[in-house]
């Protein structure tokens, strides 16, 4: 496997979508507050993300068990701060 | 390129990460209150995808063009719904 600028792109590209939730995380630890989130989004994401990481074992590729892992990790947390504080 | 459960399964969770905005999409456009949600998560998600579709033209990967394609429009719409209700 080569290993070049487009490769970066990538990497770069699976960090952004990986770590995007972290900035939500912290305003619904921060505020408390949840009433404007979508259970919906967290719950479908999580299914998704869990699929892929099946998906990722089933063709032993490491990138794909990697960032969806920690997307797994970072998303059950957003969706135990929604049942925490969520209302509805 | 052989095509069975395994890519099903690829399929299906590239759906649901694909389509999980859909829900919040929803619940903002209905309820016109988006306090709750982080412009960051949203910006970082839209920058990544935006990515991910570069570097699919870069590996002429049409399934990483196309989803990331349709996560760039749904994304691209809840941005826009967070500055049209946004207050901060």
């Amino acid at each position: 496997m080569e290993f070049g600028w487009e490769q970066i792109l990538g990497l770069v590209a699976g960090i952004c979508t990986t770590i995007a939730v972290i900035p939500q995380i912290h305003r619904s630890y921060k505020t408390k507050k949840v009433n404007d989130v979508s259970p919906g989004m967290f719950s479908i994401l999580l299914l998704g993300v869990l699929l892929w990481v099946v998906y990722g074992f089933t063709q032993n590729d490491l990138p794909i068990i990697a960032t969806n892992g920690i997307s797994l990790g970072l998303n059950s947390f957003m969706l135990y701060l929604m049942l925490k504080y969520g209302k509805n």
